[in-house]
């Protein structure tokens, strides 16, 4: 596997496009995929009890498998709007389908934004014309620009899996994000569209995706606050010709350490980026007695607000660390817990090791932070992807509305 | 039962000070609370794993049901501080028994403050010896303002139950508290001391607190992190020489209900006085399945950083509130949501009213803040206490240390 240039066009038989349709003030708000034939697609959605009209729809229309298109917004969720929000959710994808001249059951929404505003349809209807009209090979930069809200940076990646077709090419995958606010452990108000030109049927597709979720996006918190929208779509279209991938092959193994690849490249590109965010932050839980504590244990500390304000402060704050852990409902040992930040050990069975608190200080003023923690309790490990919390998160959270 | 002036010295019997002793650089920082003779004691303490070595000897000593004097400092948690941490919080208790010249077992402790750094015990023995000679009936107020950390002001109350002492007097509560910064639901870095005159024995005192404490402090966020030294501990010295106080009598209403209104008081006034915070609100939540269901759904709406930024811009972002009833593990129906602020409807069926944003925004600025919501699938109802979300906070917690 290698990473090679470019995003969601670059697996072969797609296309994107990125417009301002006037959603938002004067920002790209409108996204457009297609693949050039009808592709195998797979989701995962929110868990959350409210969703958007546009995840129910997708759930829906999912049953079948397949899609050909993706149309995304971006400025409104288009979530708690009641029967006008199905019935726009539902225009989207139809007057899409129409527009592309394809069968409306094979086009997917999505949207990003404000909760509980209607989507203004005439704007949107112009748009889905316009942009239908000006998809391309190289449109994914535009595209991945279009879906952002609060975000300060496009999130796009492809790779090479090393995969052989039967055309001279690998097979690839490419894709785009969205993240920055409500970003929470089982996925966020994250957007992740990804395309490959493999040859695979739904149920390999569906497993790999869901592997590599688990480990990557629904294990990245900004702020502990679950989204109705949350979504990550994955096409593939069967381009490259390749022999069909199947469970327990050399070649399923390459997909998934690719698929991996790329939502873990674009999980911490999303925490690094999540709204005020100073640097990426990782935490490495070791030591546990099953993968569930494992996994309570990183996003305990990783969502705490203390945790994350000591470390814009660049703060060796290990007692909240501690803390963090022993209010996490898992099994612990509250006297045998290690902790390292940077490899630099300073909690050694609980207790503060000798560490130079100038060396920490500076450690932490570094664009990365990796905290360890070893339980000492058991053999499973987990880790959990976020990010610092500073004043800028609240600034921003406190006038995004109005 | 009325409110009368006066704190944790309004009770007949009891004394307290507060001193400067070293631990911070120039606040008070140590404070004593004395009965004259040996009371009745109760306490509640955090449920986090990791626990201060002053929560685990008073949890020890509360074993004998009685308590003369409480030790409490400021500045330093005594927590993850290992075996010296343990031996400190009992050589604490020890020297203010030989200071006090009374029964060693009697004493009991808290501490407050930074995590993880030993107690500068030769100071604190000053202190001790020094803040024993100046016990006095009106020393409330210098206990309430030596207990306090990040708190802007200090927080006391005192009442009188209507309950009828054998002298002409009445019982009385009387009691002081401290909060700020990691409070989370079911406690906080609280210490609450209360105290009363009132002739009741364990088992009716440790009732009565835990059912006072369940709907007050324990439905009480600031920040969604758990502390290792949360403490409430209650002291009835019997002094007004009421009759026994027993279940199911007219007393012991008036006393749970006395009792209620000094802990609801003191959760509000730690709400309002919060980390940065501007607003004071409670969240209740009416039409639950079961009253796990309303306090999950309370809680889960207090603990939203989404919502409490977006009320700190006094911002009816309501979305959020639906957003986060939507993943807080309950049962609803999410099209059966309505939402009040300020007895202002603003969504009914988890849709949008037709509010005026102008008033709405006006309302938001108000110093307190009910956000009330009716699941409409049942009759159980829960309220739960925060503040809103600041810039102010974060940079409080990012050099809370350093």
């Amino acid at each position: 596997m290698k990473r090679i240039k470019g995003g969601i066009t670059s697996p072969r038989g797609f296309k994107a496009a990125g417009i301002h349709c006037g959603i938002k003030s004067s920002k790209k708000d409108l996204a457009l995929i297609f693949s050039d034939k009808s592709a195998v697609t797979a989701g995962m959605f929110t868990t959350n009890q409210v969703k958007s009209a546009h995840v129910l729809l997708d759930l829906g229309k999912l049953r079948g498998k397949k899609s050909q298109a993706i149309i995304a917004n971006s400025g409104n969720a288009n979530a708690c709007n009641g029967a006008a929000g199905k019935d726009n959710a539902l225009e989207m994808s139809e007057y899409t389908a129409k527009c592309l001249d394809i069968d409306k059951q094979n086009v997917l929404v999505a949207s990003t934004g404000i909760i509980g505003k209607p989507l203004p349809m005439s704007k949107i209807k112009k748009g889905i014309k316009d942009i239908s009209r000006q998809l391309a090979v190289d449109g994914s930069k535009d595209a991945a620009e279009a879906i952002l809200t609060t975000d300060t940076t496009i999130k796009e990646i492809a790779v090479d899996t090393g995969i052989k077709g039967r055309t001279k090419y690998n097979v690839k995958i490419g894709a785009i994000a969205k993240g920055s606010g409500m970003i929470a452990p089982n996925m966020a108000t994250l957007l992740c569209f990804i395309t490959t030109d493999a040859c695979i049927e739904y149920e390999e597709l569906f497993t790999a995706l869901r592997e590599c979720v688990n480990t990557t996006f629904n294990m990245l918190t900004v702020d502990g606050d679950m989204s109705p929208n949350d979504t990550v779509i994955i096409m593939a279209n069967g381009t490259s010709r390749n022999k069909r991938i199947k469970f327990n092959t050399p070649e399923y193994k390459k997909f998934i350490c690719a698929l991996n690849y790329v939502c873990e490249y674009l999980t911490k590109k999303i925490a690094s980026d999540g709204e005020g965010a100073t640097k990426l932050v990782e935490v490495q839980v070791k030591g546990a007695r099953s993968v569930k504590d494992a996994r309570r244990a990183a996003k305990a500390v990783a969502n705490s607000n203390l945790v994350k304000t000591a470390l814009n402060g660049c703060d060796p704050n290990w007692g909240r660390i501690l803390s963090s852990l022993g209010s996490a409902r898992i099994k612990i040992k509250s006297r045998k817990i290690d902790i390292a930040i940077n490899s630099e050990p300073i909690v050694c069975n609980s207790i503060s090791t000798d560490f130079s608190q100038k060396k920490l200080h500076k450690l932490l003023k570094e664009k990365e932070i990796t905290i360890t923690i070893n339980l000492n309790v058991g053999d499973y490990t987990s880790t959990a992807y976020t990010c610092d919390m500073s004043e800028e998160y609240v600034k921003i959270n406190a006038h995004y509305h109005t």
